[in-house]
């Protein structure tokens, strides 16, 4: 009997892989990531160098990303049957072979992994492996602390109404905003009708080649990128003597 | 002039430090980490077996911890003297040589090195390696997803007040509490009112040796761990097609 072993790869820079994901993956006979078709897949890039030359790759291709609108019948259908059939290979390889299926950030923060997981838990062995979440990376790269004392965080994601959005921004300290994609410029009016935008940052590609970190109210809105984090810092309230 | 290194060592397993990390670590000649007086420190405990055998060692000892009320003016004084102190022994033991600071989970996450940094930013040349949250390896610990689709994750500080713990613990999707310490009991009940206390777990020393993953509800009182984060997962909201 084989394992299926979940590597979460962390933000983008392989040095902040850790240590056991980067062992793991040079190791590996076995490889499935996902990846959009005709597209060489973000999880793939990030070990680009590391596997063995007689690897076996299994690129998990999604059926469909943004061609059909998500509340089309036909779009959860594909996506499940997607999930259904990978889950159904992935666990008839690994009775024979361990296989390292590679992940984004960490694999149980809004990771697609987790679609696999639920349908192979109990019926397969299945060791995953925490990585630094993407958001980290990106805060690290603007090189200042996102939150201290007694700040609240809040994560959001861009897919979250404007009013939602606007509401939260105004009630928590640390902000962290995910999915900006398409959502960009809806996340930007609601930074600024909560008073938070002079102070948010757009962090692209955060700690890989052709990263870019600006102040979001800086950056043309014609030259809004599809991945990114938005970002805007607490200032560290205090209320009580830290633990 | 040598650098400043700081070190995320992430939560706790040496084995999900970074690559580049366990690099800086194995390598280092003088390494500084905070401790509590007469403790051995979290942080230093995280490379034992680690350190070159010829290593100087700073440990960076708190004059206070929780004898004095945080907001008695002598607390304030003595904790802020104790900053400046170290910011300058760092900065002149840099000037000759590279100095490695150990820092649990991710250094810019609600991290006592930002206390340094503040003050030596612009004098030294400094590196912040991320690592692993703490909270991140304490929901890995659990073995569930955190956060799905469009959850929204908020984190908490046990130190905040019983009303505002309450009102945010409602009103988010996916839930992490730090500081928990001498604060649990008020989270407990704060939690109970929001009616999350089922879905609530307690993880104490996630990812090291002694590890204990818990529902809230079932530990007993009396013994509330002083070290411990609290998790509520999200559930998967879907608004909108993921980017």
């Amino acid at each position: 009997m084989g394992r299926i072993i979940c590597c979460g790869l962390g933000p983008g820079d392989p040095d902040l892989m850790s240590v056991r994901a980067d062992r793991e993956v040079r190791a590996a006979r076995h490889v499935a990531y996902f990846r959009k078709k005709g597209r060489p897949g973000q999880a793939r890039r990030i070990v680009d160098g590391m596997l063995a030359a007689d690897v076996s790759e299994y690129p998990m291709e999604y059926p469909v990303t943004t061609e059909i609108a998500f509340d089309d019948p036909e779009y959860v259908r594909l996506l499940s049957g997607f999930y259904d059939e990978w889950a159904e290979r992935l666990a008839r390889l690994s009775r024979a072979v361990d296989v390292v299926v590679l992940c984004e950030g960490d694999p149980y923060f809004y990771g697609s992994f987790m679609h696999l997981y639920a349908r192979l838990q109990g019926r397969v062995e299945i060791d995953v492996i925490a990585g630094i979440p993407g958001m980290v990376g990106c805060w690290n790269s603007v090189g200042q602390p996102i939150a201290l004392g007694d700040d609240v965080t809040t994560v959001l994601m861009g897919t979250l109404a404007e009013d939602e959005l606007e509401r939260r921004m105004r009630n928590s300290d640390a902000l962290v905003v995910m999915k900006t994609g398409r959502n960009l410029a809806k996340v930007r009016r609601a930074l600024a009708s909560a008073g938070r935008l002079a102070d948010a940052w757009l962090v692209e590609r955060g700690t890989m080649p052709g990263e870019r970190v600006t102040r979001l109210i800086d950056v043309d809105k014609s030259d809004y990128p599809y991945f990114a984090i938005v970002l805007v810092h607490g200032r560290g309230r205090r209320l009580e003597s830290a633990e």
